[in-house]
């Protein structure tokens, strides 16, 4: 017996022992109730990962795909990356005296949040840009992760990265362990997220699909930089998701995870691809612990992707039985 | 000793003997000349792999974007995309007979490709939209692929993924095998590129970044489709690749590639991070086994590039001196 072949029998033999004590080991998902959907899930992924199995997935084609508002962290009362833009108006008032007259900065510099909402899509695109655009990416990184160390949710108290959902960063990790690519698909902003979604869910900023503004590229005083614009480039919500998993991704996803009508077309997508895959809706249905809402609700509204989950037989997660801890931090 | 904790040391010792066989191997880069070039290349990847070293890189870091024409592939006479587009309005052509009358289609149908590429961008982007448009994205990737595993190159009589650089290749592999992420970064589409590169390069379509057009997504008889438009998205070429490196990946790169003023961007964008970085360009200087061309040539300008590449002593590729082969199929 060579070397080479002592050495790479030996290896074999070791890893054989490694993955049998990693299948014996600890639930990968202790913070979900052993229902349907923690069944369903677990189910999937050993099917998956079965090699010769009937629903066998290779690898490479493992790519899961999740939505991030109200899929994995909270999205209530406001979407965070609007509390955040209205708390960045507030700090960049005292540059802009002209605020105090122009709608919708005067209202929101009020506090009279519900007149700022009340102005539609067109306000709400005012506020974004004026706290969006017009710095380098690089600043705007430092900008997001100092409001993150510091802002507080109204009702909860806690900094915002302290309500991610933790059955779902359970999942997140599970399905790496299995092999499977994860991405965030969400229609937040790209530069918003990535700062700290690696840290938070262990997903790199390449592996992150967001709604974005256009961006300049510069030489300044001899050094590049790339400077945000206040022009939208792509909204990722809706027929936008498959649209820009095709652009960005460029292959179809076997797992996809959503909470709203916003994810319809991201599931559908994914459903109508071949071979076994996966279509996962959270249900927000603990009024205590988190927020209870669906149809009727402004923010995040399950509605027609409610009614197809029923009928084709998607996973839907009751988060009030599905999940025995909601966030990553704290004791709920 | 408890039975895990003897697994893990043996496969530890396993793990020592194969990497110092590894360190022992044969040559990665067997194709490079032994010049500067490649000296540049090993010693880069040597430092960025050597913990506690001055100049290394940690694994999530190692991002390496690469242009496609002219770096990846050749793209003489002309870019071979729009020989793809070209060959695809002559197939069309019988479903149009306007053409006959219509500029750009009446001189490309006569084979007058001079009078073609005389009605400029205009012209050639008539072409591509004719060619590029109008199907689904699943559609397309059979035509793309059809075309690949048919057409020839006019000069070499090669089918046209025969012509990629065999020392490009190589450089690939050994960074990935240094647990860099290696990335497509050209000019190209997107979606002309991701159905070849993976068997071609190894690079996976998600690591694809290209030039698009719009596209949206629809419900056909019931099956969701993606819907190829006639109308830009993003050109990616010159400033434009920065902006897409920052919009798609989200980090700056720490080794660039390319052969062209096209790339000088993004060539400028990765030099002026923090750390080590390496910035390499080809030079086209092999008239008899390639083609030999920079400063004046209208196909991959190399002008601007070669001098700041030689101003701030990024790694020059004299593909005549430096790489021994030149293709990856065939003698040359």
């Amino acid at each position: 017996m060579t070397g080479i072949r002592r050495i790479v029998i030996t290896l074999g033999i070791a890893l054989v022992f490694i993955a049998s004590a990693i299948a014996q080991g600890a639930d990968p998902l202790p913070s979900w109730s052993d229902g349907a959907a923690k069944q369903a899930i677990v189910a999937f992924v050993g099917e998956a990962a079965t090699q010769n199995g009937p629903r066998y997935i290779s690898p490479s084609a493992r790519i899961a795909v999740f939505d991030n508002d109200g899929t994995l962290w909270a999205e209530k009362p406001l979407y965070f990356q609007l509390a955040f833009a209205i708390d960045r108006v507030k700090t960049l008032a005292s540059e802009h005296p002209e605020w105090e007259q122009e709608e919708p900065f005067a209202s929101l510099l009020k506090g009279d949040t519900k007149a700022v909402l009340a102005g539609g899509e067109a306000a709400i695109l005012q506020i974004v840009m004026a706290s969006h655009a017009g710095m380098t990416t690089d600043a705007f990184e430092g900008i997001v992760g100092d409001w993150l160390s510091s802002a507080r949710h109204p009702k909860t108290g806690r900094l915002y990265n302290e309500m991610t959902y933790q059955p779902m960063v359970e999942l997140l990790a599970y399905l790496r362990a299995n092999a499977f690519k994860t991405y965030i698909v969400s229609g937040g902003g790209n530069a918003f997220m990535r700062p700290w979604v690696e840290k938070a869910y262990g997903i790199p900023p390449e592996q992150v699909i967001g709604s974005s503004i256009k961006t300049r590229f510069e030489v300044r005083d001899g050094r590049p930089v790339i400077v945000r614009l206040p022009e939208i480039a792509f909204i990722n919500d809706k027929e936008g998701k498959p649209v820009n998993i095709d652009q960005v991704i460029g292959r179809r996803p076997v797992f996809a995870f959503g909470n709203s009508d916003g994810d319809l077309q991201m599931l559908q997508w994914t459903a109508a691809g071949e071979g076994a895959r996966f279509m996962g809706l959270v249900h927000h249905t603990d009024g205590e612990r988190e927020w209870a809402y669906d149809r009727a609700s402004h923010v995040g509204r399950l509605d027609k992707a409610l009614d197809e989950a029923r009928k084709k037989g998607w996973t839907l997660v009751d988060m009030k039985n599905d999940w025995k801890r909601i966030f990553s931090s704290g004791q709920l």
